[in-house]
This record gives structure tokens, sequence and C-alpha cells, in this order.
């Protein structure tokens, strides 16, 4: 932590106290240059590839319309995953161009709005929903471009929830069907077939798991070039780029893991005399993860004798649910004390719902005493997306942070707006 | 499963289809008759006891305007524990009369409200919070009356987040310190203590548990007496009354168990010739639990060869986020067709978020397809009062069933609904 300027916690240049005073706690924060950071990464590891890369921003780990705009400008697509999604990428003057449309169990309103918006491409994930699709857009006189999301079976190390590539899944479509698809593609003349895709997982550090599967799903380009079908150009390799939340964890890096895969990808078309297709990634997290924040303020300090102490913040699971839905790590700082040996102190940081609501389990804390703010970082990614007004407590503000400027991302929740659609029925007057 | 009418699934009297087609899906269900009756029982429970009994709704598990004027009018209090659940409160014309105010980490703000308002009860969960509260009443000029949270160090048999009273947590006061608390009380010239409070945790299914924090808990009430604390007249042993989600739940048997634990307050009070206690409970689940189903439409059913069949439907870990948390169990029904032999099927019934969003591991449904109606039982706790907007879904409506009639209780969610707080700051535009 070398963050800090006369004793008070920095994030991305700005003072953590001040934010907290201006805009109150809890109070999620969220770094552009951070985010432009991380970005220009990922661009980095296409520099050798022939083909522009394709970037789209998994919405689902932070979607806003100031997030779209954001990402928009700065030439990232969106990957999204419902009504509401699409809607705040329009919202936000994204073009449909520049959308992906994701889902296991995607609504006949999502696929109708996706058509007669001119999405980008859909990414089709069983035959049942290929069939549906056809029909759909013969129907409204369209011809979408599609990808097949391809299950190749493979079992990335990595949390079972948020694993989503095993054979035994609710996601995509088994390699045999996928053949079969593309030997039968006579049979759906309202999509226009551009690639495949496949997604194995979430915090993925290397890039093995992905060349396990683009082993099994670029024999599928081959194979649709192969029968002709010369509108396929694209592979589609997911997310999953693996954060730095605590020490112990390896940050994935795309400069040596993504290139490394796009060596092989290039190599391959080339002994196979096959064109070169575009590539697209999903990261979300990779994204968002580092660049957020979220402060506190400290409130009950308990001290259970021989035990551990318990240090209370003013917000926990709603804000935060990854450390109970995933027992999820996550680092802290003091923001107004620096650590030093003499005022280090192991503690468990919880939260205020009435609920065992653990945000750390143990950490080395600067003396946290009431009053304190305290900063959880890398929260960008599945905090603010995945809140929930348990408890009835309102959802914190979002702000964002640029160079010395900040404004605010996302208003935070009122009391009045918990009650707004609150009804009482005529017969309980 | 003998609600069928005509092969409906009727619920609480009321055809499930209808209701789904009229409201839309995902639907919450909420019936008054079977909250009616769950507090029958709680009632009954407290028959033989010479005080009227005290039931506190834990408002955690399902609060908004409708359900806390439906609990007025069946003279049931409120537990509450944030300003959010307070307002509600307020916003329904219940009387502050009614309510207590808990929390491992209140805020001053909600401590001065709660103040201002004149609530019933407060219950104190550490030293420093009695001190701080001490000090608050007396600038406001108030003397609130609270109860001690005592922590007894009871392990009851339930999960690990939601057991909430072992020695090592964030909650409640040790007896020792309780004890000490007892002994000084001219310490604290502010606060009235009117008693203690213990919560061993939730899903507890007999009344062992309970009977051994009573065993501590009792002896600071005989103390408080002794000692000559004459405002202490009240005991409240928490809620945690398991309900039966699946089959081999045990539902808590409030006639059997809660007269057990009355009949030791009553016989240890009268061998020590102590006054009888008012005696508070705080159901949450139990009350609502089972008034609640989720209704959904049936989306892609995938059959994965050899390894078993998913049954999407259009909601998931959104609306009920206590598979992902907890690994909870449920139980479903196609509404459309009755199961018999025949049509047996097992299945997986996933979610549709873009994560591995399970919501029953395997279950036998009746055949289920496209467009089906699927309900999810027993999730009226914890359900709508843990919704969250992932993957930007809305949150579905809750509609209030009693008799034959049926209200909105809650509105559905619209797109606009989650687009009114974003910004766009303006160095982004």
């Amino acid at each position: 932590m070398n963050n800090f300027i006369d004793s008070v916690y920095h994030f991305s240049g700005q003072n953590t106290l001040e934010l907290a005073k201006e805009y109150g706690t809890p109070l999620y924060v969220i770094s552009q240059d951070i985010i432009e950071n991380q970005i220009s990464k990922l661009k980095e590891s296409f520099k050798d590839y022939p083909m522009e890369p394709r970037i789209y921003f998994a919405g689902k780990a932070f979607t806003n319309k100031g997030m779209v705009k954001l990402l928009d400008n700065l030439g990232i697509r969106l990957d999204t995953v419902s009504l509401g999604e699409m809607v705040t990428a329009k919202e936000a003057g994204m073009s449909f161009d520049k959308l992906i449309l994701h889902g296991s169990n995607k609504s006949f309103e999502e696929l109708e709005y996706a058509l007669n918006e001119n999405i980008n491409l859909i990414v089709v994930d069983s035959i049942e929903e290929l069939e549906l699709l056809n029909n759909l857009a013969k129907k409204l006189n369209k011809r979408p471009k599609i990808l097949i999301r391809v299950n190749p079976g493979v079992e990335a190390h990595t949390n079972d929830l948020i694993n989503t590539s095993r054979i035994d899944s609710k996601f995509g479509i088994s390699v045999n069907e996928t053949k079969d698809i593309i030997n039968s593609i006579e049979k759906y003349p309202n999509i226009e077939l551009k690639g495949f895709h496949f997604h194995i997982g979430s915090q993925i550090t290397e890039a093995t798991p992905y060349l396990q599967a683009l082993d099994k799903v670029i024999e599928l380009y081959k194979l649709a070039l192969e029968n002709g079908l010369d509108s396929v150009d694209e592979l589609d390799i997911g997310g999953g780029f693996g954060i730095q939340y605590v020490d112990t964890d390896i940050e994935f890096d795309p400069i040596k893991s993504i290139k490394q895969i796009l060596t092989i990808i290039q190599d391959y078309c080339e002994s196979n005399k096959l064109p070169i297709p575009l590539v697209s990634i999903e990261p979300g997290r990779y994204i968002v993860g580092p660049a957020g924040i979220t402060l506190y303020e400290v409130g009950t300090v308990k001290e259970l004798d021989g035990i551990r102490t318990y240090v209370s913040v003013n917000g926990g699971m709603t804000d935060n649910p990854r450390k109970a839905l995933y027992n999820a790590d996550y680092k802290a700082i003091i923001c107004n004390r620096e650590l030093n040996d003499s005022n280090k102190k192991t503690v468990r940081v919880s939260g205020r719902a009435c609920e065992t609501d653990d945000l750390i389990d143990a950490i080395e804390l600067a003396d946290p005493k009431r009053g304190d703010i305290l900063a959880v970082t890398n929260t960008g990614a599945y905090n603010y997306s995945m809140f929930s007004n348990y408890n009835r407590v309102t959802r914190p503000p979002v702000i964002l942070l640029k160079d010395n400027k900040k404004s605010i991302l996302v208003k935070g929740q009122t009391i009045s707006d918990l009650l707004k659609d609150d009804l009482i029925p005529e017969w309980l007057e």
C-alpha cells in the first residue's frame, strides 16, 4: 500500500477521506484511469495479431449508462445478457453494431428487441433456440448474425458456481451438436453463422484452459469453412480473466496469455490454409474489478477476548455479496491511518446486515476505530451489479474518478425509492 | 400436492395459471390466509401462558408497506433493523409502540430516528452502543427502553452463515458482560432496562437450543430483579423457527416447542418467586415463508445425454439467491400438468442469469416444456427481500391473495426504474 499521502489513502490520485465526506458512505468509487489502463493491456495483447481486437465488456460485471458511454468512447463493445442491459446501451447511445446478446434462456421479448435493433451478434445457446430464432427472424424479415456458444467440456479450476463450461452445464451446445448444425445449416436460412463462442469460467489466471477449449472449437471453425460457410469469420474466446483480489492471487496477464492464444490461432490457420479469424474477448472483472473500491465507515469494534476482534462497517453483503456467495477474498485499508508495526491488528471485517455477513475473515489493519473510513479494494466488478436491498438498506452512490475530476455515475437510492412501488390492498385499509 | 383442480395447480385457493397470465412472470405470490394460519399457531402456543404474547415479525424476511399494514391488522409487531424498515413501518401507519430496533452496527441516524419516534424497544448489541445510546438519549432528552442482546454461546445446528449465537460472533454481549451491565446500571441513567434478548440462528426445529440459551439468560433476569431493577419484565427469545422447504425438513412446531419454553420460564419464575415476564418472539420465515410461491415460465429445456435435463426458468438467483447463498433446498411444481407415474422426470431447475444459478439441483417434475408455468414453493421469506438487479433484470411484482381476492402488494420494477439514477459525467459527453 504505497498510496498514502500525509497518512491518507489516495485512490486513483484522489483523497478517499474527502470523497467519503462529500458523498457519504458506503460509497462505490470507480477509477476511469484504471479502467483505461486495463483496456490498454488488453489492446496491447493484440498488437501482433493481423485483425483488430473485438473487446466486449461483460455488462453483468458493472453496467449503467455512464459506464457504457465510457466504454463506447474507449472503443469497447458491450456483452449484454438482458433487455435491461440492451436498453441501457441504447440510452447511453451505443450503436447496436457494438452489441452482443448472450444468455442460456433469452426471452422472446429480448430476441425480438435485439432483432428489431439490428444487434451485431446473438450468441445461440441451444439448438432449440436456433430454431426459435430462425423462425422469429423469418417473421420479422431479418437475418441476424449469430455465434454458436460451444460447450467444449473443459474444467477450469474455479468456483463451482462460476465454472460454466463443464459438460454438465446449462450453457452451450456440445461440440458434436455444433457439427450437426454446421452440416445442416441450410435448415436455418434466416440466420447467418458468423462463428463460435466459448466461455470457460471466471478468475482464470493462465492460457491453458483457453487453449484446451480452443483445441476443440477451432476444429469447428475449420469444418465450417471447409463446408463453404464463408460468413464464418469470428472466434469469441469469452472472458474470465482473473484479477488479484489478495496477495496470493495471480492476475491474468493478457500480454502473455492472450498473445499465446492468438499465436496458436494464427499458426493453426496458417498450417491449415484458413483465413485468420476476428478474435473476440469478453472481459468484465478484468476491466472494472481493480478499478473499484468501496468506502465504508467503521462502527462497532467488538473485541472478543481470546477469540478475535470484529470490526463492523456500515455496508456488507448488500453492497458486496461475493463473500457470502463465493467465499471471495478481499483486502481492505484504513484510509485515515497508515499501517505500521505498532498498530497492526488482525481483525474480522463484518457488515451491518442482521446475518453473519462477514466481508473479510481475517486481515491486518491499522488499529480500526469507530469513525474510521475503511476501503475495500477491487470491488469494481459484481458489487454494484449484485446489490440487494436486503434489510431495506439503500444502494450507495457510484462515483467516477478521472485525473483530478470526479462525478456521480449512479445516484444513491433514497428510502422513498424503496417505498415507491409499495401498495396497500384495499381490504387492508 | 393435492392442490390441483382440473390439472391446474391452485395456491391459496386461486388458479396459478390465471395469476401468471394476469401479472406476468416471474411473480411473487403471497397468501394472507397462510400468514394468518401461521400466526394463529404462534398465538395458540401462548394460550396457557399468563401474559399476552409479543410477536414481532422479523422484517428482514419480507417488509413492505402492505405487509406491515397486514401485520398491524393482525396484532403483530415489527422487528426492524434499519432506517428503511422503520420508515416503512411509519408510512404503513404502524405505531412505534409496536416496533423493536435490532442491529449489530446501528447508525447514529437510525438511533436518533428511533429515539425521536419513541420506539418501543431498542436492542443494544454492545457495551459501546449502550454508552453511545445513553449519551444520545441524554442529548435528546429521552429515556429509551432497551433489551440487551445476550450472546449465550449456543451452537444451534444450522448453516454457518445464519448461526448467530456462537461465542465467535459479531452479535450480542456475553453473559458475563451483561452481568457487569446489570451490576452497574446506574452508569446509564438515560436508558431503561426492560429485559434480555437472544437469537440463536435460523431454521431451528425444536425447543432444545432455545432452552440451552434460556438457561443462561433467565439467570440474568433473576439477577436484574434481585438487584431491584423493577423495570425488567421481558424476555425475547428471538426467532429462527424452521419451516418445511422440502419433505425431509421438519417444521418447527410452536404449539409443542414454544409451549415447552414457556412452561420452563413459568416453572423457573415460580420456584424462584419471580414475576412472570412478558415473552417476545421474532419469527419471520415461519410467518411468511410457507405463505409465498414464485411463479416462473419455463424456457429452454436442455437434455444432456446421460447427464441430466436442465429446465431453465425466466428468473433465478436474482429473485431467489438462497440456493446460491446457503445451498438452500426448494420444491417446485409444474402448474399446468399433474405429476403421474408416466410423466415423472428428474430435472435440474436453473435460472436465467449468466452464471450457474441453479434453483433446484434435482427434482421430479411433470415433463416440463417451454411455456409451462412452474411454481417454486415456500419462497415467501428472504426472496423478495434479497432481490438483486444482477444482469439488470427487474424485480417482479408481489401480489397478495386473500380468500378469492387478489391485489398488488409491490409493483414490479420497470427498466426505466433501473435507469433513473444513471448519470453521464460531463467529460464523457
